[in-house]
């Protein structure tokens, strides 16, 4: 799978469909997008944590959808655009204070399914906080 | 099953635990809670909505899990609060202007874990928009 | 959303394209199909049990899997059979003996998916014993 | 992590607690356990197989299930038996002859829950089948 869009063409494309992300202060950007992969950043504000500075539940999987949006936007192309289905996802440790990463890669990219596994970590850290695959349905393109 | 909270005393609570649920306006709130099952409403501000006035997937994502916490609290007490350790929906439907219920039961109050089932519909219509599951893990009791 | 099928019809059908359910001896069966909604049961034979005679997890997962179809087929008739792309099941309480049924209703029947929500109970018990939900992608019709 | 257990100890344990895995022939083996990983090979009997001879949805639930099994006790030990509390598989390809793969690491082990992530290929092949999460409740040890 080969990506066609760069990190500045998905942010533009992004801002422009989902600009509730940035309510509270532009939190999530691009890290960066490889063939199959996309890592996406998510810098915390007030909105994003809990009592005691720790990330949301919520806000982590806000995380992993829209992080799973980048990766397949960036190897569809700007035409169309996916629609949630399904999203699971396991909270495994609780957050630490810092940037979180969304690290995704693309499990099936095919004419009207997408799936996508994304690991959530702090930066630096090896042990996940969470892990998220969830499924987009793909107008025809 | 049975209830051990009021929706006043369950809101109280949760603007202590998630005060971040707030950002942007006073949105979800808890429509009843009965044994074994709550109701929590999510009245969409601007942070909710996709262009066109649709509530986004994180919005709905976010209304389950906090629904979920509603009815766990409602039939644990107030001593302990539970962490939310899976979550996984399934989009059904685009949601239609006006309020978005989220009417949640109890598939099971255990030892250490709690399972919700929660449905999402428009205020008045039939069909979901979304349905979640959810496990969480709860503190010794 | 209206039933076409008969359970006899259904029974038939998947007779042929799950040959391998009856591995063991006929275990499945269809209890009723009634609009939006079936049941289908589990007699268990020694395949299907962990010693001390519990019905085994991958017994309930085929149970809520086959069930699944049963409705789906029942409702879009058969000239076209669906494939099961995500199946999602929680595991509530230990099954005790005797028949296990799993209730399914459709959630969705769209052109391209349709989702599936089953609960499974011990015949007479309200209690659940699992609870899954699952996605099917539809060939078109 | 490191694996306490090797895959001959293993086998045996499960073979006791899980004797209908064997029904219809011995499909189900360890091919190797490294630290915090493990991987189960299928090699479909008929009763696994759809007309056609590809591998079942069922049977590939249940390697998913069974090779996670695999992976917790290799790295608790004998004296405790995890029991699956949620599993969610997603479908990806239809999969080829030959025999199958499960691919697992451990993404969490806890006190009280264990997670872990299993992907499901063709013997050699690159391309996933199916990937699946789950979920495990731990006794005390």
């Amino acid at each position: 799978m080969q990506a066609v869009m760069t990190p500045e063409e998905v942010t533009k494309l992004l801002d422009a469909v989902f600009p509730q992300m940035h309510a509270g202060g532009r939190a999530y950007s691009i890290d960066g997008i490889t063939d199959g992969q996309a890592v996406v950043r998510l810098t915390a504000t007030d909105v994003h944590l809990r009592p005691g500075g720790t990330v949301s539940g919520p806000s982590m999987m806000t995380l992993a959808d829209y992080a799973a949006y980048v990766v397949i936007l960036a190897h569809i192309g700007p035409e169309a655009l996916a629609v949630t289905t399904n999203l699971n996802i396991n909270f495994l440790r609780k957050p630490g204070p810092g940037d979180l990463l969304g690290s995704c890669r693309l499990l099936k990219l095919g004419k009207r399914l997408a799936v996508v596994e994304c690991g959530i970590a702090g930066e630096g850290e090896d042990d996940l906080v969470a892990h998220a695959t969830a499924t987009y349905s793909l107008p025809p393109r």
